[in-house]
């Protein structure tokens, strides 16, 4: 196996570039894998002077970056040298395996997109999300998280393939379980493109469908991979995320009333900070973007360096293990099939 | 103002009789309403005897149900004299204000619409849920949150109008903000739903629009209330319930942890009840079901005696505010308005 080469948008997200620049420091030390910072060399060096001067990471000009509040695909065009665009052409180019950005996520997907293309017999691309589950060590994979915010039956039907593949060779899920998020568990339930989509998946023999999944079962660790339409997953991933600080706020409040609470909570500190750390989504990397010839790991925004050395070993583990490849046979399997038939 | 009369549904519910006559029997003492309890006579007295000898409830027979697992047309149909229907027939009658369920939510939605119907001027109804947000004391409604799988533009809109009145008067709330769930904040995010309902919402006089809500605002406090279709609402608020027992089961993994982990644990104690009750849904009642002639409070199978004396105040607030008339009358003025123009 060849080292995964990694480019890094050191341009991208609130904390650039010294967090990007911190976190892919750390991936160079601690993975296998060549990182390219891809940015202004000039902050990135001040940085390095300032926080590592001894290290010599490969940084590759990109001079311009798009900016959060600019329409992606304008911003693309008229700004070629963008950190992002950079990055996909490295990838494009062969010297890069996988791209990883906390930039403006529209344009890292469109960028994408553009740059790279989609994978043959993908019609959407779709960005999978990593949520923790009830059982402890088991996460799911919930795709799409925002890509598509209207979508078809099939596109449904592809998320779960591509979800499963990755479940298995990312995640290392043994026969991945998938569930439609519905909002009911009698195979009748559902909207229109939930009764639709839960036909095909039933007749999916590349994918273990195990049946619908209430908003209640998706983080039970029943499913490994639960597909939905790209608006409900982005409305669902935000407010998980916000729950987290719901109930860090109702602790605050709760836990320190009374002589008793004052003295538990200052035992309890060290505890209580590791309940953080499980709650906290900025642990948690990014989400994937599948279903584009390449890997992009697409990042929060809010993205530090802990989150971005996760997302850099998320990108070095989809490369290790062939997701792209994986899923173009997996299709050129089922075009194979389906030209049989 | 007259004594609202409340009907409640003492077979509906996973813990039916019992809870709901416990429940029931608790409002009567601590409510200023008359209860009617609409089931089978035999079970809720055998009950009455054994824990509440001198308790004289006005029982009103029933001796049907629909159960958890039955279509819920056929179900109404085939049974008349089920308890959900016998409920709503006293309503019809104007021999009570307002029905309370915790029996098959369909059954209950169907039964209402059949025998009550809607109030002019609204397509469709809708259910509302109450959430706890993160400014202590204030709370969000959400709606629909399963009433209507597949929405139009203009029921989004009448979602919000009967919102934002619920808000005001039972609610207490001056000048409900309202919310669209959405993917992002600016106006032109969304799917062709959001983009579409936007408009008319931007447009609506009768209303407080603030704009969108992403996932991350539903808790914030931002917002009074907050209208989606009902698959999402659904999805949103089962992901919210199942959310507390995850945390809690975090809270139990994590907190006593070494000597002074259980050592703060035990003192904590009471504090973490407050807590669980906070996060516990169990609390919270149920869901009204806007836009028919009549109050009714749809409550979770799941409901214990707490949660049915919850759902029966929320439906004499209902009752006592003229929710329904009040709609009515919003409706008959936007009618009028626009029969002028």
């Amino acid at each position: 196996m060849t080292r995964a080469r990694i480019a890094v948008d050191a341009m991208g997200g609130d904390y650039a570039p010294d967090e990007i620049v911190a976190g892919a420091l750390r991936a160079s030390e601690e993975l296998d894998a060549d990182i390219l910072l891809v940015g202004d060399p000039v902050p990135i060096q001040r940085y390095l002077k300032e926080h590592a001067p001894t290290a010599k990471p490969q940084i590759v000009e990109a001079g311009d970056v798009v900016a959060m509040g600019e329409e992606p695909l304008t911003a693309l065009k008229k700004k070629p040298k963008a950190s992002i665009n950079v990055a996909m052409d490295l990838v494009k180019a062969g010297a890069a395996d996988a791209v990883v950005s906390a930039g403006h996520s529209g344009a890292a997907m469109a960028a994408a997109l553009l740059r790279l293309g989609r994978l043959p017999g993908i019609d959407r691309p779709a960005i999978g999300a990593v949520l923790p589950t009830l059982i402890p060590g088991k996460s799911v994979l919930v795709l799409d998280v925002g890509a598509n915010v209207d979508c078809r039956p099939k596109y449904l039907e592809q998320f779960a393939v591509m979800g499963s593949i990755y479940s298995q060779y990312v995640l290392d899920v043994e026969d991945p379980k998938v569930g439609l998020l519905n909002i009911g568990e009698e195979d009748c339930k559902g909207n229109d493109l939930a009764l639709k989509a839960h036909q095909l998946l039933r007749q999916n023999r590349q994918i273990s469908f195990l049946g619908n999944a209430e908003g209640r079962d998706v983080l039970s660790g029943q499913f490994d991979v639960v597909v939905c339409d790209g608006f409900i997953g982005n409305v669902l991933l935000k407010f998980a995320e916000s729950l987290g600080s719901v109930l860090l706020q109702i602790l605050r409040e709760e836990l320190p009333r009374g002589w008793r609470g004052q003295l538990g909570t200052a035992l309890l500190r060290p505890n209580l900070r590791k309940i953080k750390q499980r709650i906290d989504h900025a642990e948690h990397g990014g989400g994937l973007l599948l279903g584009v010839d390449g890997i992009c790991i697409i990042s929060h925004g809010s993205s530090q360096a802990p989150s971005i050395f996760n997302a850099i070993r998320l990108a070095k583990e989809a490369v290790d293990h062939r997701v792209s490849e994986r899923i173009q046979a997996c299709y050129q399997q089922a075009v194979a099939v389906e030209d049989q038939a």
